[in-house]
């Protein structure tokens, strides 16, 4: 018995940050996504509107920046099984798909990371004609996902 | 007359960026915010987690570029004075002191501004002791502009 709990507090420790997510009811892990999702999608948005008038690089560098960190932050540990579903209130668009290809959201995970990680890249060279070519190409990896893992309706 | 309209399609290109924020509606901007601040709350809890138990470098710097990225994204914008009242069922903690007291806005953002980029240097460095003491400023920072301009309650 002793052995078990130490086992256990063992556990604990070496998983601790994991648990902490672990700890968060599906409702919080579908809120906290879509607001990442909606908060850099305000982000995105203001690199377009930087390359349609007025370039600003701080402005544009800030935002990419904002994309990259979001990609870079795990959302996964937001997709526990039981968040596939709405909870009351709060609705979910991901697809049960989601949850049964693994192989493919990682796929289709990486190249997101990549891009956004070169949009910032890109970013900070102030090049405006790059990163409206890297700015498409970002857009691509966050739709070829859309595609295939959200609902079209809530 | 034409002189104005040139001038207005002058001010429409220098300020294209700006102009498409204020373009949003009052509702977008308090839903976007929120989103951004829940989310870095969940970065912020990652870095917490990753203190207590189980110190996991590369999950604390994600978060923390996270949390300096948010800092650094220009949320100002996201605060036009429409948005300073409930707009049906999007509510809003934000106090009218908000808008009446710019300046020690200015001086609470720039502080926690500083904190956040600070923290995203000390986390690359790995040093959970720094981390801890600078993780500390940060939340330190975040509470200021809550004791100040946010409501306890909805």
């Amino acid at each position: 018995m002793q052995k078990k709990i130490a086992l256990a507090c063992l556990t604990l420790a070496v998983t601790g940050s994991a648990l902490a997510q672990q700890l968060m009811r599906p409702e919080e892990m579908i809120q906290t996504r879509q607001a990442g999702y909606r908060f850099m999608a305000w982000n995105m948005g203001k690199i377009k509107a930087n390359l349609e008038a007025g370039y600003n690089k701080d402005q544009v560098v800030a935002a990419a920046n904002l994309v990259a960190a979001t990609a870079n932050s795990g959302m996964g540990a937001l997709y526990s099984p039981a968040s596939g579903k709405n909870v009351g209130a709060v609705k979910t668009r991901v697809k049960p798909e989601f949850f049964q290809q693994p192989d493919e959201v990682k796929k289709l995970a990486v190249a997101y990371n990549k891009e956004a990680n070169e949009l910032a890249r890109v970013a900070a060279s102030g090049d405006a004609a790059a990163v409206k070519v890297q700015f498409g190409k970002t857009g691509e990896a966050c739709k070829a996902c859309h595609d295939k893992f959200r609902e079209e309706d809530m």
